[in-house]
């Protein structure tokens, strides 16, 4: 198995077909495949080799594209990294992975300079942005137009495909080893599991193309056929235009994304009805907002993912089961030939009901962390990946999560999972989204706490908040205080930042 | 990978609902994972260790279906044997695979006493038939029910899962090697290349389980969940009849087959609304054939695949391509991560358009043959097998097959691919089957020769036929002499035996 593969396959079955579209620029198959063989010929002549990492640091755009089939046509790793990061975050990145080229887009071009200055391992920062490039940059177009196009390098099976760096936020970014086997037995489980990327369709690319979620369904529309679409930041308003304008079939969103399409006020004034295929995952949720899309988007096929950059797509919960509301708060089942199990402190399996860590082994798995044997033992035991979740199977083999093992709070000597109470709470009318933490107490050891952003116009008291989740799950489960935000802190790809949360409110 | 995993995940999902049915035997999911952990004991019982081959020769039955779980259940590899083989054949693939125990039905009965004393490897003989056991073997419901259930071996990845023998009929049968990988990357690909087997469906097994085509369909109905039904040996009424009782939606059939059900004459007396999907390959088909099926058949997508059991599946053409009679012909596209050339003599690809050797490498490829290191070198050149069929690829990238290289014929000079004129001669009205070889000739190197068998109360003569195949082709490929025999003579898998047709008619 090899990533270079789709490629080749749509030079030889579809040629003269638009594969990719960036805004007002397309490249048919051909032209895209002939950018690859040189822009691996620039790289070579960069002193990119077999293994070598390239990075990439720019909103999406068909650039990503080219880069990574560009990387492996090279022999070598693509790095595409966090766009929300610090420069210092970009910085530790680039030298961990040892990347000897980057390329950078606008929003970056501050930061060339002290990427130059910081970063020894690097050959070339390459500009991938509109307008002049920033001094010190090899301008993109210039390189590959000039190159020779080379030899397919081939790699393949175990050889490493993608470096993704995750955990950025924290300092301790830890850059996961995708190998070419990994990431397409990840996608081929997953297809398999039915309602997915389909043949032919259109693919909207609006997540970010450094997350394994829009990777994975960027590379199957390719191998099935079909259009690329690449959208450079999400905003519903860009979702919504680009939906109608190039008749778009699926995507990746994560709820927040969802949420906000279906509740922008110009919602109804798009044609969407070509919109077959949502896939949503990343967060937790709430029912209130599956109940919104499935009334606002009727047409639309709801595909819940859970996996994590480690594992690819590990659970999926198909669109049949949305539409008969049926497990709605699960994440699904295990994928076709994905492993998973739930296990205990000593990591034995425990029975259906009782709650422990999520763990998988198979193909799919990371081949481990960069540089970081300590870390990578840690995660893998006896070959099975440790997700750090809790969660729990039901008598039909579904996957309730819990909660991040270290997002569980315990008051009062019971456990209380965040998910479930913020579950709840979502379905507050004039909560627009939130999150719940413990903070330390002298009373519960850990108290729960509520962090809310309110709909325009709303007010909510604690009172009011405990009396509605008391309503409706256990009362040691109702938070016994509350924050009200204008923003919740989010990660690049979309999930709240209780890390952040935890440190403004509770201090530690 | 492993394939033990579409057991555990059944038992896990669907545990109550009937997995296998067999006449008036049926089991569930948690039933038959019981008979195969016990079966598996059963086996460590007569010696069956890690790696060791345990055979078995019958009809399809869901004896099948537990021994190849119990196989791996146990740590060995699935040995199912040709049951058109002779008792000498079978004798030579025991001795050669070294296989400890061997399952045989009541067809096989008449054969215990000389595999007793002929395959020295052989630790049991166990009787799977109806009726008396024969003396000297041991009865397999005892065996199950007196064994204790062990723990699955759980082999998976590069450990062997069957051992396929093939070439039976030549004498010179070959072991082929396909391990947990190869097997579960041939069908991943080809239920991501559209139309297949599906989720919660019945999957009808009729054509024999010694083949991979029917493997694959058996173990992909179970990953998806659904229902097997075994039906011992193929009839047009065995088939329509448990089409209609069982509400069967799949299977994979020969062209004769499908042939000998659309023409039967009770044909229109059965329900076969059900099947909404019929895989078919493994010989020519002509188009007159398809024409037929899809007139009597309306609501059956058509699926054809082309592989062989060195490969799985190799190439797709899918249910759209046949309705829009779009390359009927052609044999399909290379399935997903399948990798694909046509090479001249010296291995290097050849451009669309002209013949060369079929090749092809990847996760799906066969490991090699048992204990033919010679053979395997043969077959794998440069880590290409090659297939040994000629074809070319058109400017879509379809995969068109000319003929088997062996049955090529070169008349006067040229070229003749056997099965472009068979699927010309197929349309003759006074046709049922037909095929053409060349026999030597003193004028023209090789002559093309014709093998009909006629449909009832027809006739045809030599002129006839050279008539009818000139009005559609080249002059030079029509047939020179003919010959009308009352039946073909077949495999056990539905391929007319050419070399027995050469040996009989052109006597070499």
């Amino acid at each position: 198995m090899y990533l270079t593969h789709a490629l080749h396959r749509g030079v030889r079955y579809w040629p003269d077909r638009v594969l990719t579209v960036d805004g007002d620029r397309a490249f048919t198959t051909a032209e895209s495949a002939e950018r690859v063989a040189r822009l691996a010929g620039a790289l070579h002549t960069l002193g990119v080799h077999e293994g070598d990492r390239v990075a990439i640091v720019a909103l999406n755009t068909d650039r990503h594209h080219e880069l990574f089939f560009g990387s492996w046509w090279a022999g070598a790793v693509a790095n595409p990294l966090n766009t929300r990061w610090s420069a210092a975050e970009i910085v530790y990145a680039l030298n961990d992975s040892g990347s000897k080229v980057v390329l950078v887009d606008e929003a970056f071009a501050g930061i060339v300079d002290r990427l130059r200055a910081e970063v020894d391992c690097l050959e070339a920062v390459v500009y991938v942005g509109r307008g002049e490039a920033p001094v010190g940059t090899l301008v993109y177009d210039d390189l590959v137009a000039a190159a020779e196009p080379v030899e397919d390098a081939r790699r393949s099976g175990d050889d490493l495909a993608f470096l993704l760096y995750t955990g950025g936020t924290t300092g301790n970014a830890k850059g996961v080893m995708i190998t070419h086997r990994s990431f397409l037995t990840s996608l081929l489980s997953y297809q398999m599991s039915g309602a997915a990327v389909r043949a032919d369709g259109v693919t909207m690319l609006t997540g970010p193309l450094f997350h394994i979620g829009a990777l994975l369904g960027w590379y199957a529309q390719q191998l099935l056929g079909g259009k690329l679409v690449f959208v450079p930041t999400f905003s519903p308003e860009n979702a919504m235009r680009t939906i109608q304008e190039h008749g778009v079939t699926g995507c990746a969103l994560v709820p927040t994304m969802i949420q906000r399409i279906c509740e922008h006020p110009d919602f109804g004034s798009y044609d969407l009805t070509s919109l077959e295929f949502i896939g949503y995952g990343a967060s937790a949720t709430p029912d209130s907002l599956l109940a919104l899309v499935m009334e606002k988007l009727p047409h639309t096929q709801l595909v819940h993912v859970y996996g994590m950059t480690e594992t690819g797509v590990l659970t999926v919960l198909n669109g049949p089961d949305h539409r008969a509301r049926r497990k709605l708060g699960s994440v699904g089942r295990a994928s076709s030939v994905v492993e998973l199990e739930i296990v205990d402190a000593e990591g034995r399996p425990v029975p259906p009901g009782t709650v422990g860590q999520i763990v998988t082994r198979g193909d799919h798995v990371m081949a481990g962390y960069w540089n970081k044997p300590e870390e990578t033992a840690n995660a893998m035991r006896n070959g099975w990946l440790q997700t750090g979740d809790g969660g729990y199977l039901d008598d039909e083999g579904y996957v309730w999560i819990a909660d991040r093992l270290k997002d569980m709070i315990i008051s009062g000597g019971e456990n209380v999972y965040s998910a479930e109470v913020e579950n709840v709470l979502a379905g507050h009318p004039a909560v627009a989204s939130c999150a719940v933490i413990g903070v330390p107490d002298p009373e519960w050891g850990e108290r729960v706490h509520a962090i809310v952003v309110l709909r325009p116009g709303q007010s909510v008291t604690i009172d009011d908040v405990r009396s509605f989740v008391k309503e409706r799950i256990a009362g040691y489960k109702a938070p016994r205080s509350l924050s009200i935000l204008d923003e919740m802190p989010m990660t690049g790809t979309g999930k709240v930042l209780k890390r952040e949360l935890r440190a403004s409110i509770a201090g530690r």
